[in-house]
């Protein structure tokens, strides 16, 4: 068994990390901890009672050095590479769920904050396995993507060469609320939620320019990303409906299933997706249509376990020599 | 006051223009009919016990001019052109619910089936207030648009003059489970909506022409209209995203307060609008931005209600010389 | 015009006593206060856009009572108390919405705090109007009951001379969310709530020995009341499930038919109620069936218009000698 | 691995006895069918693509029965007796998930209908280990119970010998809709569940009896079960509230502690359970509380996992001499 961390437990994404953790077959949780610490893991998670305890620590590197091979951090940004640098330091590998080592320094120091530990920022990986899965194997650190870029890139990617980029890409994503975070706010109030439907941060999402980016990087062709989320009634689950031009004709599930023909936990549905069909799983289900030289793709994942968690689990997996699915849930929470 | 009829008192909006005749200062509730007939109100609606009782005849257009004024017809298309034509053949008005005048006559047999009533075709009004309201005042017969054109029409009506008519419209648009009717199937299970989303018929559902003509008669611009409605998990409220390019710089806000400067069920917001804040009422919400060339159009309305009910209501007052906000409900279901 | 205030007004029972009196016709809303002030209406409530625009005071009795002749208060307890006091001696009718008038001292000081203003605490009257009609006629100022004793008492009191006293009553009773008020808290927030149900404070709620006294004081037995209420997934609605033994046979359909004939805002159902068919209204919904010498009464209200704001109204309306149903919303917020 | 088969996969306990036999360690799903059969599994349940896919068949006992050591059927009542006597002809092993082999002939027929196939019923075991896990171990026909059943046995046998027999228990249920199945119907319609709460069939389901029975077996006390379900707007999820009297002190939790302090499946809190925390899991929740001579219990299952399948799948392993909890799912949907 291979002994890893999870630093930032406290909060739904920690909450899913623990979860797989507790039923992989190679990895086994050596040590929890969030940034206060002082608790234990089934006084934070009532829902874990009966299953596993844990005393939860103050985060500390050196601590966390001591028996664990690797590190997830489910933190948020900022704080994420303060640990990812003294981790590095301690030789632990890491995968960081935070948008920290997901950018490149510029892009990441106009959207969020200066970038402290550019050193490893250098050699960190983007943890699309779909793209990067070669280097994701050779990674000490990798960058979890964020739940919209997955879900948007995933969809976006086998398109690429067909997408006329003369033309603006309009993505109109659906989020459920657990990707607002475990802080009761005026907006996350039950009351604000049920019965509602509402964008927010239109045009100004942080996760534009990583979609960017990313499609950039594969495509060498400068999208121009319009990206508007919203937040829907639900708790889980995050659907993509994309919207560009095209520049030929093309049967757009065919190039979907050409595509992703060997991916495992790509789905090519005949028809619009659900996000409640891969809810719960590491899947993203993708659907397209084109009507004259437009494209519809339409694109589903649960956000905080493909978007988040199992995501994390499946990059650890592929730094430490495992098979990619161990542990990796494809079970939908259906009905 | 003037005695009105409901013809389809069975489905949500009979049920809503019920509501509204209840507590209208100038209409009285005269004539309730379903196809079936034989039941009375509150056996259809048990919420209305303590409010009002009648008995629900078998539909009778004969019957119906005997004391009648003005029609509701709250009917699926096709049937609603059999009533219509009678009705005005008896020299009774009518606010047709249905989609069955709203289209020019190729238009709706190019997705709907063959007109029978192509004499009252000719006259009919469309009846969104804002794009007709002289011409409702006149109209004997009035088509209540949809739901989906009423959102989506008002959100773009202000800015057909610099949309760029050489690139699409894309619209996303959500809605409530009552727009899917009273009717069980596999799709309105609470099982199948509860913790989902998911889009049905992308570009082929039969609002899209609607839009496209309604917008194409204001302009003389054909706009290339690309419409994918999505089902949510709430009982009522519609909200929809536009996205389009522009061909010059605009203060959106600015537009639209222009143009809605003098309308009273119009609201301009500085944010993304949500559908619980109009929800129950015959608003319509906008907000819209720009970015570059780009223009994203954000507009939310009660489906059953101004995406209905409370706009029939509003084109039958404007018929009968009433006021136009006369019974008309302003106030939101909040919380 | 009647001028009245409403004193809290950011919260949902102040937003719905806005709403009311806004259609009221006899009420005029003159003055509008917080405990904060310094905002407009439209800031606390972005959905009465359009609809109604006042200034926010700090609330000020002296200011008050310039113009007003009643105050609705929608306060927390303690908090109201203040300014009950001041206000009656400006001579202002009052309905407090609080739990500061509704109880006698003792009972008052056992479960919430010490009482600062027994003097107005002597002549309060209670205001459910099924049992206070008269009273409340008279009253300078009004204790308006809480949410969860108008439901019990209402199904409880046509049974009070059949129900056998030696044995407890059991009440387990389902309110939605905005019964916990608009305060973001672990338990308000969204994934707390959603795809739950639990119960909180079992046999230690507040309203516990609200409900022991009023029925008391009507049927001079001191039932055992064992009250249970949960929290479901639903914005709004009450549901009342209480469980007792009775001395004799009765035919429990017919005596609440009996008790509440001339009742207007008490229906009888013939099978279970629920919560939609009452939501948005003033109608306390009951049904009651008997199994051998068991009784089971099942009662529904709105817990913020019936169980608080519009029954706040229809005791104004008494208060003030107008029809006890001015302004008072019977039509249901359906579907 | 052991060969097992699932009759009656269309609907909601079919598919999560599939998604636990997927993963279980010693089984293997060999045989899968309906009424009807003619399809494949993933048209039936579209979230399995991509992680299995089976023809399903016509039921047919005897196709059965060349390679399966054990059936789970998933039927209706009635249709289920027929499969049952033809599969022990056959020597399968059969845990029955219907009401067919729960009660006594008696208690059946007073409250289903004829039973046909008495001879089987009287070797079939009460399938609740908790109660019957020896004599499960050694049955060759398992009556899985009800949901209803499942949580409120739990939840009262500890305390069969503290309460009082001469009072009423009283049973106030809440489930998610999922057990109302997979028909669309006027009340699974998600208008009719969404935002409210309703019982049904109050002192007259068929649950009803079953608790009695079965608490009368292991007590010899004949308690007067009165219980009350109701439908909540949630998709899966059970909580019982039962309210009785007691004949002498106890500390119920203490009680609890120690009835099931080696029960791997059976989780006692100190504060009031919610139905989220051991949603997608084989727990089941407890809670009590005493005032008086009152006693409280509380207790929540998911009603299709530990009220249906994963308690299925638990008897199935002890008929085979499997580990109990071998392929059974302990990880909630949470958040």
């Amino acid at each position: 068994m291979i002994k890893v961390a999870v630093i930032g437990a406290s909060g739904y994404t920690g909450l899913e990390l623990i979860k797989m953790i507790i039923n992989h077959p190679h990895f086994e949780l050596s040590y929890v901890a969030t940034s206060e610490g002082g608790v234990t893991l089934t006084e934070l998670h009532p829902s874990l009672k009966g299953v596993i305890e844990r005393d939860v620590y103050k985060a500390d590197a050196k601590e966390l050095a001591k028996n664990c091979e690797l590190a997830f951090l489910a933190l948020p940004h900022q704080t994420a590479m303060g640990f990812v640098k003294e981790l590095m330091a301690l030789d632990v590998k890491v995968v960081d769920l935070s948008a920290d080592y997901r950018l490149k320094q510029e892009t990441y120091e106009a959207h969020y904050c200066e970038h402290i530990d550019v050193e490893n920022l250098d050699h960190a990986v983007y943890g699309l396995p779909e793209m990067y899965r070669d280097s994701i194997r050779e990674a000490r650190l990798v960058a979890n993507p964020g739940c919209y870029p997955t879900a948007a890139i995933l969809g976006l990617l086998p398109f690429v060469s067909y997408i006329d980029e003369n033309y603006p890409i309009f993505i109109d994503a659906k989020s459920g609320v657990s990707g607002a975070g475990k802080k009761c706010t005026s907006s996350t109030h039950y009351i604000a939620i049920n019965e509602n439907i509402f964008a927010y941060k239109p045009f100004a999402h942080r996760h534009e320019p990583e979609i960017h980016e990313k499609l950039f990087l594969k495509s060498n062709k400068s999208f121009d990303i319009n990206f508007v989320p919203h937040l829907i009634p639900a708790t889980r689950g995050e659907l993509i409906d994309a919207y560009m031009l095209i520049t030929q004709e093309i049967d757009p599930i065919a190039v979907l299933k050409a595509y992703y023909k060997d991916e495992p936990f790509v789905r090519i549905f005949e028809g619009p997706v659900d996000i409640k069909s891969c809810a719960g799983t590491n899947f993203c289900d993708i659907y397209a249509q084109v009507k004259g030289n437009k494209l519809y793709v339409n694109s589903s994942i649960d956000n905080i376990v493909r978007g988040s968690s199992s995501q994390a689990i499946a990059n650890a997996n592929l730094m430490m020599g495992l098979a990619e699915n161990a542990g990796i849930p494809n079970i939908a929470y259906v009905p």
